[in-house]
């Protein structure tokens, strides 16, 4: 196998944001030259697959600024400092929809953005789910939508969800479905 | 439906990176207060799911610099400036694996971080392709993996493939052929 690692020479902080920043870095490449890589440092993240008490799946209507439109997700959130992510994942199942789970199930880690961010997203699955308080971040608005899985799969297909950790979910729960009716 | 629109009252560039760059803006919520949302513009990208003469699919393996590691992807690239989706799908599958796609058919636009950037990537089929030179970046260092659609979907499950450009196009891919198979 051809050897593909990037060393790094040196590396600074250009921009330090509220919760990410970017870098700098000179790297080395596998052909001996050097280049500067941009990228932006990010703490990390969860997505949560909740089955609610129904069994529909906890859906989440959220208005994304960065993207300037309402998206359909699942829950989910950034990591707080040194929070591991099945904390992570409570903690954002409550703040969001009010749910406490009886059981959290880790799935998969996925990387959204490898182009530019280290960002690493951990999947998990909410089961025995229990209605409690929700407390939303205070800039943080969003509706519930519970959701049949299938219309959930549908809605992949026919493009009404972009989402890639939203994609990503609703698929492995679906094959996860698949695989308990066996 | 709930209101969830959050609407622009001011807007920023804070950095100014070489190829994307952080936006700060104050925004009206929908309760009427205002807070700031840090953003990065980033150009858009293309996917392609190459099918080889052979009838394998074209991923890569390629070290990715912001995640640290290697990773088994499907080729993609950032938009140049001005440049249409198809035209850089075209442009991309010549300089990554070096083919020219007689074929190329839209799929789906999906959103990889919705949470703090405006990417939107749009995932193409590519078919019909014919071996022609390739030109990588001078910086870009990648490797062909010609791989069986079936193993590609293992590496889904099994979490050998983590990147999620790779994971949706994979599954889009193999829901094509269970369609055509029926």
């Amino acid at each position: 196998m051809t050897e593909l690692i990037e060393t790094k020479l040196s590396s600074e902080i250009i921009f330090q944001g509220r919760f990410l920043d970017v870098r700098r870095d000179v790297v080395e490449l596998p052909n001996g030259k050097t280049t500067t890589r941009e990228w932006i440092n990010h703490p990390g993240a969860v997505v949560i697959l909740p089955i609610l008490p129904d069994g529909l799946i906890g859906l989440i209507r959220q208005y994304r600024y960065a993207a300037q439109g309402e998206f359909i997700e699942l829950p989910a959130g950034k990591l707080d400092s040194g929070e591991k992510p099945l904390a992570c994942a409570a903690r954002e199942l409550k703040e969001e929809i009010g749910y406490k789970a009886g059981k959290l199930t880790f799935l998969a880690q996925i990387h959204p953005a490898i182009g530019f961010a280290n960002e690493v997203m951990s999947v998990y699955l909410a089961e025995n789910l229990e209605k409690t308080d929700c407390n939303p971040d205070a800039d943080e608005f969003l509706e519930l939508l519970p959701t049949p899985l299938e219309d959930a799969v549908t809605m992949v297909w026919n493009g009404k969800i972009t989402d890639v950790k939203t994609i990503i979910g609703v698929l492995w729960l679906n094959r996860l479905c698949q695989q308990h009716r066996q």
